[in-house]
């Protein structure tokens, strides 16, 4: 059956496969100091334009963000995030695990308003005591967001500013950071991105990789021992070269942004058909995951022929679900729902 | 150059690569609901002689460690280990880190003494108020040990015995299991490890897989929400199906008992050839990890020749190294050691 | 300089130092096994009309609620609470410190609404996958709530029968529980309260004592080793007599309530005050916190001639101020307050 | 019946209960911020000869311990301790419970030995990589030991000064201190232990208080917010008046020392008795804390007569039994003890 479930409903880019095959018999060192690991953070960082970036490469989503947002934060700090990120709703609790409040502020289609967030700042650095409460020690924002929308260049800034002014790090979770970067309607390169950020994620999972993210410090500034960190998360893998031969080949002749252009390509085209049949759309998404209104009805009888994603109730007689395509979306799949629809 | 430096230099056995290839374009559920991992659990319950259990994927054994005893453990219990045991010094405090503290018991060539062991319970359990210690709640041994040793049947099934009597879990941490199980001095079958112990794991990731441990509740006994304590702790992976297929692929016609032989045949030719030429040896090990005691400059000077592992110091002039065969080592490589050594 | 800043700005009601005196000599078993405080738990079990209950003595609120919550959940779960609950914004993080995500609904004048509860629960629960969510484990209201305002014993069982439903505990925090059960509004007797939930706590802190609050399960139910848990907690005090002879004060010849009831009286008699002035209220509160709206230059003048708390903002101009009682309140500061307003 | 079971049997100091009851009716403002809070402090800082000192007065000694190696420690690293260090042993894994490894080395006595800590400290960060195992990022040490023995000046300063040279801190663990400073065999002032240390507690609970441990920073260094760390762990007391006037008054007119002497003398009498009588000793203990071996029958008889504390098993026919002596022995006691033994 058709599906648009989810961008990892694949494995992985051809390319990536045969790059494990063509090396799977060389003897490389473990947990990461094989040679494909320190190519992929050399591509990685003069992709970024940052040569003096450390990079990181971990497992998934998740884990990347608790083992980061635990690493930079102070013990007596929370991490600030939207109430739709998904560090505060879909990550079974993990950063609480770490001992750290995820501190909410309303997600406006997904993305934090910068006004809301130096009212937060400046309500608990401004003045007044508030010892008794939280410190707000950093800012996490997804890029795109968890319903598909941007941060333009200036509202990146603007964030980023705002967490300048009042000495706290910005982090980006790029788990489908390419989708994002791609859209048409973004006006960010990747160097720019990290340059308006303290640290953020590429992620591979979704973009390519069977698995793998790669962590970035644009400015070199990883907390001290981060490996020894990342050991105790459980989150070191003994066979780095998985994720180094994975992230070489993904930044190897732009594959990571071309594969991302395809998703959002694919995206484009299968919202076009959705508005083309007159259906209402959650947001106007402008990278590879699509939010569409369904009858109740209406979706029980298209979930007999294509696969989607339930995502939220609208109304009692209406469900939002969403449509994602990926790097391995087949042009013929989107030509095939517009039959389906 | 040759290199016996560990058992997790090379990617993954060949068939895994192939069914990766195979599948990829097959489009998948994601957290491990796909039918790979299905039949995985299938063929890992029935290879086990559990028909009952509990089996769940995760991706590296540190992490496999840290979520299955902080799963296990109530808040004031800690885990008992051999002061040897991978948990208690190679794990960065990642059980620590969970909030358990570990007892550690000394280890024998890297085996836990069932008697010094009832004597630990029976002294807490025994009389007396122990209100203000960690409460032992569960027992950690490695089949293999970190120095290659095996317990005998009768020495796990003391063991478990002994658990039993204080009603606490015993678990075995199998990051090596197959080279465990297939060596000439086991007397034990997989059905019987099963039956002696409450949970154990079978590592992949040493043992022909790119990543991978499956962690095995023999009788069905897992954790209430198991599968959101592994999120909770960052373990759980998107594309369940890497972990999945591989393991399918290990246990399909005994490609992970056949690999384990060859690993451990390759480890007694190894063996014979230090022997035959007067090296010591650490201890006798029974399996693909072999211990020999060199001279400083000996060392120094066979390193330029051959990669091995540094384990210890032995005294000021003499040092232990590792050598490991895996499921990887090529014959050739073993008769060219003969000649360097 | 006439002071309502909050209820506890004096020591102990007398009779505690008088105790405290008294006893001092006697040779006393320490970490609560003295005979105080097995005298204390009785007295607490007969006024709560819960002669199994087990009981427990701690030191603070926030302490007692990072135990009690820490030990009734398990790993996966969180607590739900009112936005405004202690646990939710003023205990510096605590709770997630323990590893558990504090799930909001909205507070109503502080007060949890039973039917957005039910809302909460049922989403999660009812249908649907949440396995990647936090698992909403335990319900958290204050008696008083922290705007001074108390649940109808109408309300209070109309909470424990939707987390009956459900399945999961309430916990009650009466961090200023005397001043609830003996405010004029109050429908509710101790015993009533007790039987309507799983377990609570009786404030001592401020409410008499120097220090103190007194943890009960009424069914008897506390977690295995409790005890140990609050060693670990570091919550233990190896002087339990200090809590024991206060709490054994305190429930003799209702000495609790009698002083909680002065409370309530002196607070109706200020709200009176201020009201017969013509201030406004942020919300009608039938014990001994009130808020006042005050507009900002009044304020300022207000607080060189009496000390009250600051609250929160009500707009650019107004502030929301608390004046306070308590069981130490002088009669005569309310007459002296009349003549400063 | 005659007492020598621990050091807390009392209650507190005489001048200690009169100042509270004097004081009682003042309205003092919370969480430390009183003047009698601020009067103990400058007075430590005074006795401590260190006038920047950051001083903060906690609960009781788990819980100081655990939020001292808590704040001071990065994430991954373990703080090292004699094995029979009470963080070692008898704190409920309060110190796991923050995530961290206790480290340890074998206790002479109580004592950590100088040599051994540098080769544990040479060890890890002499060469090599030991990025998979706990950083030991802290030294803990008790003065006196939990065996009642106290380290030397050149004893300490040999021990701070190797962990200056490893960059790391070392805490001492001052529960008894008074009992350790006022020994005969102390040839150590509490400025000069000052000097020696980078953090260190005055306990209180045990010499004199109901409860109460000062901590103090000689240098004025502790961690950013610590008062926020101290919340977070649910140590702060809203009536920190308590333990500010408890400890204004020990450090008024050397009540501290005055009362430890007292203690010690006690104890020299006690030893003394013994020792007449033939008993022997486990160790040789300056201190208020003597430890006797009796043989198993001996000591049940005996234990009809006086109360003392079990230690620990000497061999299967002898027991180390514990006699304690502290501020509130009374001479007669002792006297009266003479006549039992």
């Amino acid at each position: 059956m058709l599906s648009f479930e989810s961008d990892y409903t694949e494995g992985a880019h051809e390319a990536i496969l045969q790059a494990l095959t063509a090396t799977n018999r060389e003897q490389l060192p473990g947990y990461g100091a094989d040679r494909y690991t320190e190519r992929a953070k050399e591509k990685i960082r003069k992709a970024c334009g940052c040569p003096d970036a450390d990079v990181m490469l971990l497992t998934g989503g998740t884990q990347t963000n608790a083992v980061v947002i635990d690493a930079v934060l102070r013990s007596y700090e929370g991490v600030v995030a939207a109430d739709t990120g998904h560090v505060s709703c879909h990550e079974a609790g993990a950063i609480e695990y770490t001992g750290h409040k995820v501190l909410t502020l309303p997600g406006h289609d997904g993305k934090m308003d910068a006004e809301e967030l130096r009212g937060l700042l400046a309500a608990f650095y401004g003045d007044g005591n508030h010892e008794h409460m939280v410190f707000p020690g950093m800012v996490y924002i997804s890029y795109p967001t968890e319903y598909g929308t941007i941060y333009s260049k200036a509202e990146l800034a603007a964030l980023h500013g705002i967490c300048g002014e009042f000495g706290i790090p910005l982090y980006i979770d790029g788990a489908r950071l390419g989708y994002g970067l791609m859209s048409p309607a973004a006006d960010l390169t990747l160097p720019e991105l990290a340059s308006l950020c303290d640290v953020f994620y590429i992620g591979g999972t979704k973009v390519g990789a069977l698995c793998g993210e790669a962590v970035v410090f644009p400015k070199g500034e990883a907390p001290a021992h981060f490996f020894t960190t990342v050991k105790q998360h459980g989150a070191l893998c003994a066979k780095g070269r998985l994720a180094g031969i994975q992230f070489d080949v993904l930044f190897t002749d732009d594959l990571y942004f071309k594969i991302s252009r395809h998703a959002v390509d694919m995206a484009m085209k299968l919202r076009d058909i959705f508005k083309k049949k007159g259906y209402r759309f959650r947001l106007d998404s402008p990278t590879n995951q699509q939010f569409i209104i369904l009858e109740n009805r209406q979706m029980e009888e298209l979930g007999r022929r294509v696969r989607f994603g339930f995502w939220e109730a609208a109304d009692k007689d209406h469900t939002v679900v969403r449509f994602a395509t990926s790097w391995a979306t087949d042009p013929a799949a989107i030509d095939e729902l517009d039959g389906l629809i």
